[in-house]
């Protein structure tokens, strides 16, 4: 049985979900009827925003509604947890919930205070459009981008299990999960116990892999909230879920500031996992690979090079292989360099995939990013 | 007494240098009369270039003559060491020097054979205008250049101490030392352990706080050769010697490909100077730090979020201060946000200091790195 696309986004089952924007500023809200069995995964920067603090700790008792907002991060700002609380409340009053039963999150310029006015005005435009339906996960995935170009949103289903979600992050990617948000509903009915393992397995394999340049926000953070009305087994779960997240991971990464190119890695015939995880991030990270691929470059040597200043590799071993669209061209094969015209075309296409083969053990990892261009520049200085 | 700059390049006191340029190569020639005692620091990247094999082994011996060539790497390629001890053949037989007292480094695109021709030809016109001269010094240091912009050589003197040298490197810049060249000649009366252990701490405090791009490079060296003309103390000469490789370090990060602005970053009041030593590379590595300053944007947010990765804080202890040209304007205290519109004015400078206190103990340390503008891309997608 395969994994089914379906049009849903958030949206699946009974989940609401609706978002407003205006003046700078984006709120979206996520709904259900009923108290959710909830899992979350937050950013490891030391400085976390104020919102988190709230999510957190609220996650284990489970969660009814979200409110998120774009424009400000409500961090590294006096009374910032005073007023994540107080947006609680507003969604709170607004969609009739328990307010110990809402999640925040922000995103948005760190150290301005929030404002509570335009949050207060954009939760009630937004909780008059809530809805069960498609139209309502697309207004949610517009409110909270920011310098997204595209909204994120996807939903899936698999043996009965359903999932959705949506999503924001284009910069600041990196692998200890960086300015990025994802919120996913699902039906299964599995513990919160089980519903966290499987999330934080499912992170690790896919956002965690995800580079785009190495910075790591002090807002990110992937929340689950389940009305656990599917019987499933863990594994089916785990699958689906591994599933979506990796396919939210490559959005992103299609979406990096100023990308043109999505790039996924494989470094196989390491020592062990460690060393291959290792190599498979150095090379996503080095800006002298993604430059080079920008510029549809078969720079193989900057791979090496990469490689090389993380683990202890014999360059007479190495394979190094590009592909796209299932056409494979062997670069370097155990040090002897092939046909680079051949990669040039390869090069040509918006996916990339590049597999390196160290011959020299059973260790597999995988990395996600993207090409570094000049718009990515352009944004970062101009953004304020 | 203070350090006194002086004008010789390379070639103080009886060093001689030449180099010559023709069809995208450059051989440099740096020689003295005598074996000179040398000391040297090779990259950490475990794929290593051939000449440094050829080097790393020899500089214990001593060294009378360099030959550097840039356009090719002799990286990843099969007879690279071959090739490189051809090319110390060819510059013993034209400047006349046993052959086994020849360094040899080479810069350029990794992957491809040495074309011995062109080195020999080059070599040939190089010796005919070797000369004990800041000219030659001039020569040897535009030969190696790749995508410098500038030719970089310095010379210094200190309590009868003299210190010359000549560098390349822009792009590729990282903590352990990568695609950078610097040949250094001193009159120090200093034995070979002395010579290695002043070049080791020297090279750790300037080249390895150095950051561009994160990147590491196959072919890295800085080498050392002493005349022993001058007797002097171990501290005197390590203190000349340091200055010399932190103005080295200065000039790198001011060329660092696409630059605009030189950085410098200080982190103090860390529990640990491991901790600093971190805290100041994330800073400096950060590409979203970077762009915001190559946009004189005064965005203390990314340097707290690029710190907060890699070191535990707590927002409320940190200030941060942005200075330039003796100018210092707050940017936070204690967690509290000053006046920005100086600091934008500040910014505005060519030479920027961010010094960033945790307040938390005594651990201190410094890096020295440079904006990220759209020229970096530029340079690096088209580089082949």
């Amino acid at each position: 049985m395969d994994i089914k696309r379906t049009n849903r986004g958030v949206c699946i089952d009974n989940f609401k979900a609706s978002g407003a924007r205006e003046g700078g500023y984006g709120v979206a809200l996520i709904v259900n009827d009923e108290v959710c069995e909830s899992a979350g995964v937050f950013t490891r920067n030391s400085v976390k925003a104020a919102p988190l603090e709230i999510t957190q700790e609220r996650v284990e008792g489970g969660l009814q509604a979200l409110i998120i907002n774009s424009g400000c991060a409500n961090a590294c700002v006096k009374g910032g947890v005073g007023d994540a609380n107080r947006m609680c409340e507003i969604a709170a009053g607004q969609v009739g919930v328990n307010k110990e039963y809402v999640g925040v999150a922000s995103t948005g310029i760190i150290g301005r205070r929030l404002d509570l006015t335009k949050i207060r005005d954009l939760t009630i435009k937004a909780s008059r459009f809530l809805s069960n339906s498609e139209e309502g996960s697309k207004l949610a995935a517009g409110a909270i981008m920011t310098t997204d170009t595209k909204i994120k949103e996807l939903s899936f289903e698999y043996k009965g299990i359903k999932i959705g979600g949506i999503a924001k992050g284009v910069g600041m990617i990196a692998p200890d999960l960086a300015t990025m948000l994802c919120f996913i509903s699902t039906n299964a009915d599995l513990s919160r116990n089980k519903l966290q393992g499987a999330l934080s397995k499912a992170v690790d394999k896919s956002f965690n892999t995800l580079v785009v340049d190495g910075d790591m926000s002090t807002n990110d953070m992937v929340l689950l909230m389940s009305n656990r009305r599917r019987r499933c087994s863990p594994q089916d779960f785990q699958h689906l879920l591994d599933y979506t997240t990796k396919e939210f991971a490559k959005l992103m990464a299609a979406d990096g500031e100023g990308a043109t190119k999505l790039i996924e890695v494989e470094v196989r015939g390491a020592r062990s996992n460690k060393d291959a995880s290792k190599g498979a991030r150095a090379i996503i990270s080095s800006p002298l690979v993604k430059t080079a691929i920008h510029g549809e470059n078969p720079n193989w040597g900057r791979i090496t090079a990469a490689l090389g200043s993380v683990i202890n590799l014999r360059f007479e071993k190495i394979s190094i292989i590009f592909g796209s669209e299932g056409r494979k061209v062997t670069a370097v094969k155990e040090g002897r360099v092939g046909n680079l015209g051949k990669v040039r075309e390869v090069l040509r296409s918006k996916e990339i995939q590049i597999t390196v083969d160290l011959n020299s053990g059973k260790g597999k990892a995988g990395a996600i990013g993207c090409d570094l261009g000049p718009e990515y520049v352009k944004i970062n200085a101009e953004y304020n």
